[in-house]
């Protein structure tokens, strides 16, 4: 299925949905920093994200230190912010 | 327990035995990528390493992009790479 770049307009209406998400101009995505209680909280929750991912057939650009999980959304094949990564952070965001 | 950051000679000794690992000397840690068949190896293999590093309250410093792993060691209670550090690695090498 193609994918495509999301517009301006259409990204101002994601981002503005997505309110702990930020625009990386640079990677053109969107990221957000979790922090847990602990490590056993953090790799749960990416864990979970995992699965979602691998259902989706999209995957996270993440990194972890303990607590923490930072993670960017992007869509290689669209060259950019998609559809794909506002209907990821939105289904990340379901798990909170 | 108190942890040691470990003597030029220790860890010049611990290096040599995981020709892998290369030292980062601004983190004062070790660091391998490790590259996979797909997303569902690559965390498969995480999560090995998450149960690893939470049995032994020592976790890694790392990131993930589809089917790469990028691990960092270091210990801070030590400020710096200690033997802690390099037992975990010899773990994580065990599971390859």
């Amino acid at each position: 299925m193609m994918v495509a770049r999301l517009t301006d307009g259409h990204r101002d209406e994601a981002l503005a949905a997505l309110p702990e998400w930020t625009l990386d101009t640079e990677r053109d995505g969107i990221r957000r920093s979790f922090v847990f209680a602990d490590f056993n909280a953090a790799f749960g929750f990416m864990t979970r994200v995992a699965l979602i991912a691998e259902k989706a057939d999209h995957h996270p650009e993440w990194s972890n230190v303990w607590n923490r999980v930072d993670i960017l959304l992007t869509t290689h094949d669209a060259g950019g912010l998609s559809l794909r990564d506002v209907q990821m952070a939105q289904a990340i965001e379901a798990l909170l």
